[in-house]
């Protein structure tokens, strides 16, 4: 199977290593980054194209787009893995309609064209008979939609909590555990590589709402918008409190909580007991799904990570496989 | 799609309550319990066979047997979901291998077939075109199946880590929390309902160690068998150890354990840190799989129930209708 790369940040640099290293029977025959593009319908020499990246800064022929790679590349999956922008979801939603558009399927790690446009773009991929999977944003390598989509098949979902943040778990874990203060903990995690030099997307709480926005279209179909989130963030987060919480056996999580019947959909900071599944430590992920017949179910990993994100992508590939292409 | 449902145990009735309260497009055209079967091409009335095993103890004509209804009534799944034998996988694996043979589909709850011919009955089942598949025999409601299978796909799974027995979990998890000796534990479990009157399989590991073969053959598929494992059960186990590790900020799971790269199989109580994503309270069930890409993924939920088994069942068949049946 054919795949066409938008991105070589360190998911697209995570997927190549992979498919450089695993026998997948994956071809990749158009890849693009910010500067440059290049096709090759007999296949990318993958090492070539990381080292030429690494040394000069772009991967191809400054002259070929990432649109051009969209709609002239000969390739059976999109794989858009360029960056979010939350408010627009572009270039990625343009990108994704053109190969949905030419037949083709898409699988992104790009919350941005998930949390704004899924009902436009599932309702395009069935017209025209393609896949549209997004793994990759929510949770890292947590399978969640393929849990929803296949494990859980049958089940009507109650209610949703997760913590999708891993920079923020990541304060709240060293706050607790080694009774620091935000700003101390924040610090620590952008030396550690947890935290951008701009937090604020993290910290306030408006990543793990664009999460929760996905999650809850994919499972209701109910076609939320950011706005509809109430967000309340760990910025004012005080070590008295999570003082307070250890004293009775608990503690303090950034929870994303959706709960349609009860009219929920918010993030915010909650005390939990320390023994609950969703009480996960460091950087890590967790999802409880409230199911009628399954009754709770969490998933726990790594909620970012190329390596991770990668796993998801390819997970998403493969399945399309599986579903779409005859006597492989 | 129409089932043929073997077994009317808890959890065979737990899938004719959901195939009654939910509009899954499924029909059941025949039924067996230990003393009787029925057969209608065109839907049992599933309330009235509710009704009548509630009131005189069997489902339908005693002279239509399991057999009868495996090899005559018109079905397209065959739901195999009679009591485990461990030691002789019958006569379950009998009516599996029958219904392949009809070029049916199985979907089954029962561990002995599983843990003792899962090579052959895959191979069966692929020769024939059909669908085997198993997810209610290991973790209850925990998607453990799906989750190989499709949402980790891509990756090598180095080692699995679970618990798997509900009953061990709760009676370790008794003896931490309430300094409780194995025996006081083991009643309350009993009067709970989580523990048999004989709870040797439980209690001995000898369950965990069933499914660890069921996970290791279907994760690297190399035949092990439950002579392999090394088991160490739980019922030895002292208010001491447990209060020294409890010192330590650690408590005692018992843990089945599959690493093929070190050699180890085996059913252990194990010492863990209290906030180790495996370390679950009361009847959970908890599964890590550490793999090359995803790093560790861990599946939380209800290790058995009625529903909850009804729900992995319920989740095989409706993906056997994705993957085979065209046009639904």
């Amino acid at each position: 199977m054919k795949l066409a790369i938008l991105g070589m940040g360190a998911v697209g640099r995570g997927i190549l290593e992979v498919l450089d290293g695993k026998e997948l029977g994956l071809t990749v025959t158009g890849l693009a980054d910010s500067k440059s593009g290049l096709m090759d319908r007999d296949g990318i020499h993958i090492e070539e194209v990381l080292a030429a990246k690494r040394e000069r800064g772009f991967c191809g022929d400054k002259y070929i787009s990432a649109t051009d790679i969209v709609e002239q590349a000969d390739y059976d999956v999109l794989v858009e893995v360029t960056p979010t922008d939350a408010r627009t979801g572009e270039p990625a939603t343009g990108f994704i309609k053109a190969a949905i558009g030419r037949g083709k399927h898409v699988v992104t790690s790009n919350k941005g064209p998930v949390a704004l446009h899924h009902a436009v773009l599932q309702s395009m991929a069935r017209k025209h008979g393609v896949a549209f999977r997004y793994e990759a944003t929510v949770g890292g390598a947590i399978p969640i939609m393929h849990t929803l989509e296949h494990g859980l098949a049958g089940n009507r979902v109650l209610a949703v909590f997760g913590i999708l943040n891993g920079t923020c778990n990541f304060i709240l874990t060293r706050m607790a555990a080694e009774n620091l203060t935000y700003d101390q903990a924040l610090l620590e995690a952008r030396e550690m590589g947890y935290a951008e030099a701009d937090p604020t997307y993290d910290v306030k709480g408006i990543d793990a709402a664009i999460k929760l926005v996905i999650l809850s279209n994919t499972i209701w179909k109910r076609n939320v918008k950011l706005d509809d989130v109430g967000i309340t963030g760990i910025d004012m987060l005080t070590t008295d409190a999570l003082r307070l919480a250890e004293e009775q056996h608990c503690t303090i999580r950034l929870i994303a909580e959706a709960v349609p019947e009860r009219g929920i959909l918010r993030v915010a900071p909650r005390v939990l007991p320390k023994n609950h599944p969703l009480v996960v430590d460091g950087s890590l992920n967790a999802i409880t799904l409230e199911t009628d017949m399954a009754g709770e179910i969490t998933l726990i990993g790594k909620g970012a990570g190329s390596r991770e994100t990668a796993s998801a992508i390819i997970g998403d590939v493969l399945f399309i496989r599986e579903m779409h292409v005859r006597g492989h």
